[in-house]
């Protein structure tokens, strides 16, 4: 290999380098954004380390309402994710604890790693799937369908769960109607629930 | 124009028609269907009247529970729309009628066309975002985003809807919950509804 | 419900709300635009008004030379639709009036309000499909082929048309052969049509 | 490398083949046909040839009223397209030939090969952009958009175009207007052409 | 609730259930497939059972010449994905182990559940991103990107992997390159290695 | 025509006009990319001139180790492809010169027309499919596939390449094993090359 063929191959890398910066855009927050997500930070000051996320490291506490604990890596977490079309999030459930029911902008699979939950969703039809999972099992929720897991063992559980954007989105339902600031009439009406449900809910988010 | 020059023309018809019949692709609903829509109708059998749709003519009565009446043109009522990503429905509202709270795969845009009604969504945020709408008045609801639709004027009301996908979904929350198979006890859990809300609720739809 | 609960709550809240300014996009016009659309409007300073356009309200008067009227709610007139892949437009038409020859990047769905019209595109094998609508009647035109609506009521015709895409551009046949800056000699040769012709619709459109 | 090891390599071949045949869906035009294309020709029976076409070797007479020959190879003529979103084309130029004004569905890039032509797209403000080209040289038009190529040279001209469908669908403005069973009155009404005009150009297509 | 209302809310049920079926589409793998994937099962038959993959339960031997397995969950092996855009793989490595270099058409996220890890990805500009995983880490591989995992721990370890389509692919480098019926000679051409390696390599995969 | 009917004529162009800057967006290089493109260059100061790309002009020498000479364009060197899902390249061969392994986000199509080549790709089944080609003709290379292309003719060859995305990517699989930063050890394991053929190859380019 001579001095002349290596400056040969070096100009060959030369002309291949233009467009090398646009194979991810790592989410630049603190640009505006568009519809499909954030600017990309500088590819020159990209390192390793934002390709790495984690926070879903060691142990999380369950004693929400719920009895869960929710650590969401979409793109505002994990900006790798930015333009890539994909995000995971984990969920840790206490005894009895529940994913409430709720839905996202994409589809979504779930892979229990510790414990035992009911998993499902209901399709257009108000048809429920549903159904125990154990350690290991996956199981799809596609696009837009409400969904919900329930720890049914006698341990906590983990799982995690992998969509097909990098910010799904995430409307759980009874927060959308009690914990916001829709009014308790309209959500009488929009639900058939009763007039004093709709209070007792919005007095647990404390918008009664 | 001689008669060699049309020879030549028709000869560049039949080189360029090879194509052609892929402008659309009308639905054969006896076929079995693909994750993006139906197998497409043969086109020599298609004609105008496959491209428009009638079932929104005359009027509607709404003496349901909800007080409506939803004409769905999906792609399985009007098989035009498959593979296109566009579809509409007409929605009319006795006085008092409500559409409750539902979401879809796609976007939708909601005109009204007569009286006047209160439209909303609810963001991920729980934040909701709700106007009265008079006759000529628009209104956009995000992908995926819970949505609803209110008669408060002192007349019955019709609102015509545009949505970005040939079939894109309507899963109406409380129906999802009550009108389906979902056991009571998991709507409970997944909702934070009392036990006998869920009972009164499921008793309305002949479920308990 | 004690306070600890309602303190779980809030945290679930807060943990759970950092993707949801995401949930919609409302174009800031005033930002460098991308391949996708505008750049969103800071969420926090967007209301419900950015959802609504009330810009169809009223009555059109239909005095140009096509007697028409057309009222475009794409997202640079409707910046809410920005990202979401729906618009709308209103066709208002005078007595004979018309809405010539055109297309649009997107496929297209009209509804009639008022009057009759015929309604029609032209595919790819140069088959016009065309037909009479009546009110409530709908149509699709697909994705980018040529088509045109002519009023042929005996009162002015009011339609909406929704295009699933925020900025579904719109060609005028006519127009871009005659009313900007094509040469006159190319226009001929590329249409066939007569030289004195070309000059005729040019001095229409004062570019002659 | 023990038999064992080689044993073991072939297991994780066969484990690793599951998914190998959806690399691409040459298209078995025999079948119907979906949206987003033709059904998959059996893989088992796919070989070399599937993903070569030769269809744009040698000479061509452009002997047509515009002096042109157009070589499509969409996926109607070559399978292999089917699905990958992508095709391209051949266009050959007699003295002073022409590719009529017309759109795709898709962008295309030119490519001249041979000779000297103006190539040009006009724009939705009524803007022409139009230049002259020589071999070597490449010019894009935007999605939708009407272009056209006249050969400008003092010989032949010959290039090549690509597109990002698979059928991008080729719509002749000239042609959908007067070629095809579109009525005189209507053509008249939707372009401002006159009568005259109209049954001119319908003669030399012969649907006058 | 009278009984007039119950039928007043099933005829609503009735009347909304016409697009029901589309929420998913199972794929049916007897039937033609077509560019976005299978054909659906019939929905009336679709039972929870589809929606759950039981594959990855349970332990894995590792004694392939990589020392790893590799179990597929894509559409083939779990026809539900088919559609929805998204797939999974369980990845266990023995001591050593390695998962060897590859692409896939996706994006991809792995998620560490047992041991350690070095994973990467290199792009386009040849630089590599690789860093040591410990258990819960994620790491994401943009779209179409070579990349790897390796076990430099000192048990086995296991990981899963998401991508954002349902039928991803999994092009292994070297496989392609000494596996299968690519000739020696354009082996050496294409990658500068010596015929001596190529010959070595083929024999190890039983093709020279 | 009257002075007034001019006016209306003008009315509709300006109420036209909104939308049309979106036809195109040439990208501006200096501004914040996101992750489908550069953002739009300012429409007002876009001219013929950003549509035309003069870079494949003139000849090429073919002097590098693998005796080629490619010419990228891609949207950074031709930013009209920006947001336009295209772009192109030109590949020159000298006498047995090669464009060694390599692969894209998109599909790619190649046309050859000066010379004789071999060109193919690997499958994920490892099947190579190659053939040679003469001038005319085209071979397609399906998303992600890797591929090749050597000159097995006895003059210099030519080929342009188009390809299905503005920033399609080019991975080099030699480079991005031999010519970065990853190192030698790592090499070895994710592809079974010897220790010996990874320093050969490393010191080909001054890595080792």
């Amino acid at each position: 290999m001579n001095t002349l063929s290596v400056f040969f191959i070096f100009s060959l890398l030369a002309s291949l380098s233009i467009a090398l910066e646009h194979d991810f855009c790592v989410g630049d927050l603190s640009l505006p954004r568009g519809p499909e997500g954030y600017a990309c930070k500088d590819p020159a000051t990209v390192t390793t380390d934002d390709f790495v996320y984690t926070g879903f490291r060691g142990e999380r506490t369950t004693s929400n309402i719920f009895a869960n604990n929710v650590t969401l890596a979409f793109a505002d977490a994990f900006p790798a994710f930015n333009g890539l079309g994909i995000s995971m999030a984990r969920l840790d459930f206490g005894l009895g604890g529940v994913i409430p029911l709720h839905s996202h902008r994409t589809s979504e699979v779930i892979l229990i790693v510790k414990g035992t939950i009911i998993a499902g969703f209901i399709d257009s039809n108000n048809i429920a799937y549903y159904k125990r999972l154990e350690v290991g099992d996956i199981m799809v929720f596609p696009q837009a369908m409400l969904h919900f897991q329930v720890n049914v063992g006698e341990t906590p559980a983990t799982a995690f769960v992998s969509l097909n954007g990098a910010n799904p989105g995430l409307q759980l339902t009874t927060l959308s109607l009690f914990a916001g600031n829709l009014p308790g009439d309209i959500a009488e009406k929009i639900t058939l629930l009763s007039h004093k449900e709709v209070t007792r809910l919005k007095r647990i988010f404390g918008t009664a």
